[in-house]
């Protein structure tokens, strides 16, 4: 018989930050066809913001010559208080004038097709499971180092969502039970608190105040010392830099180990700005894990660095809109 | 049309404990026909179990008055290190001489009927979930306080057993990072090293010791200062006593809302014996989860004790046999 040979599909991914929008169109295989970044403008609220996604999805599709009609469906990650099944925006902290949005119908209104909605961590932990360093895996954990420790669970191609839209909300896990650090969401001891980029600066700083050692870090202003300061200074040798390092390293293993003892993954991915601190990092991780896992999953548990950067939440938001609507249907 | 009506199906479970085997036939409903407890003589080693383990099953059917040909599957739950899909005992720590044991497949050998093997932790988790205080929910997490910290997740009617069988291992996650006390594992800073019955009994002893506060556990012989004193003069309003069980309920909430920000369930239950210190140690954890817990969680997850007491665990094996081999297939 010959039948027609269907048409290639495709999937717009759309991924909502405090700062940027980022879009794409993705294929079949999680290959991203363009790229589109546009400003949040968070500020302007929501409805301006439902606009701008909408432009960078238009812009993304545009850029990458696929048509409207090849795009089979819309996948949104966004950061923030959410209910994933219902497709609102709660109370997201750092999106003044967004609360209770009905993100996902407003922009499938706007573009037209299928939309899905998912948390920002879930979908940078789905994209790195269908396309990235998670290929192949039946299971992962994600963390992504930025401003805080997002996270993302994969169990048999699903997201581990939670009955109430806080699965893989593991940078809020607590590590330090007694005498812990403030969270920036307010709670105590939380992952977040020790290992985000933005722990890692203030511990530097700390740790200046505090101590009297020679430091590189000294001359920085200290309202310019960021977490890239920190590792550039411990690769170059500085003691006090390499200490902060180090201690972020074990508090990362710490959270994984905490993984490995829940989900007991195949994979557990560190991605996010914070990998450019390159693999003597990612080496020092490893070694605590091994330290402080069981020693089955310290032995077979595969500890890595994502492979999607930046592209990894609109690779995945897209790959959860084809788990959903699409060709990756179950 | 007049069909003939099918016979009611039933499942053993067994449930291998360091102490005792506990047996019992489940309808399918998850009611107990019969309750049968023998010693494990875990000393006798493996082989010598599993005769022990099958002449306890066969009680249990004998003394349930279903005839063997009712019995549809039989479920195993056991304590220690294991390969779950491969029906193994790898290394369980309070079972010298078990090493190593296919112990599903011998079982089999001598019942004659489908077995399945889960973790005990696992299956009690499954036990309440099908039957018990997680009925009706869609997603539990499960934590039995005894000599250790066992725990088990069910999600969507699935155990999460995970990649290596180190699924829901979560008395073995990391609460206090650094300043931890010794687990019984060897591990640093578990849940398991604060919130087990002993522990509870070590940190009373250490208090008594460190402080010269009058208390009436100074008149218990140290060796048998136990959980249970501690509550009980906790009740009676013992101030060393009444603060070591507050802490322990903290501990309890950590570890809770550790695994509400990452599993995200309806419910979360506490069981075993260290139930025993009644509601106003489940009252206090709740206070305790609603401070911490993020504010939908807080507001939403049930936190509850278990209801089937030390029958969990062989009615949850027998519920897993069920859900693989008879009418809760899927």
């Amino acid at each position: 018989m010959n039948e027609p040979r269907p048409s290639p599909v495709y999937y717009l991914g759309i991924d909502l930050g405090g700062t940027n929008i980022k879009s794409g169109v993705v294929d079949d295989e999680g290959r991203a066809l363009s790229h589109v970044s546009l400003p949040t403008q968070a500020d302007h609220g929501g409805e301006a913001g439902i606009a701008s996604l909408a432009e960078a999805g238009r812009r993304a599709v545009e850029a990458s010559g696929v048509g409207w009609d090849g795009i089979a469906a819309v996948g949104l990650g966004t950061p923030g208080t959410m209910d994933i099944d219902a497709g609102m925006l709660l109370e997201p902290p750092n999106l003044p004038g967004w609360e209770n949005l009905p993100i996902r119908a407003r922009l499938e209104e706007k573009l037209g097709k299928p939309t899905v909605l998912q948390n920002d961590g879930n979908a940078a932990a789905f994209g790195e499971y269908w396309a990235g360093a998670g290929r192949g895996a039946r299971s992962e954990v994600m963390f992504t180092l930025g401003t805080g420790v997002g996270c993302g669970i994969v169990i048999d191609g699903v997201i581990l969502q939670g009955r109430h839209s806080h699965g893989g909300e593991c940078g809020h896990i607590i590590v330090q039970a007694v005498n812990g650090r403030r969270c920036s969401c307010g709670g105590i001891g939380h992952l977040e608190a020790y290992a985000s980029a933005t722990a890692v600066a203030r511990r530097a700083l700390e740790a200046l105040e505090a101590e009297t050692t020679p430091s590189s870090l000294r001359t920085i202003d200290p309202g310019q010392l960021d977490s890239r300061a920190v590792f550039m200074a411990a690769q170059a040798g500085d003691a006090i830099a390499a200490r902060i390092m180090s201690e972020t390293a074990y508090y990362l293993a710490v959270g994984a180990v905490s993984l490995m003892h829940t989900i007991d993954p195949d994979v557990v991915l560190f991605g996010g700005g914070m990998i450019a601190a390159g693999s003597p990092f990612l080496t020092t991780i490893q070694k605590h894990v091994k330290e402080l896992a069981f020693p089955i999953p310290a032995a077979r548990t595969r500890i890595e660095f994502a492979l999607l950067g930046g592209d990894a939440g609109f690779i995945g938001a897209a790959g959860w809109a084809r788990a959903l609507h699409g060709s990756g249907k179950k």
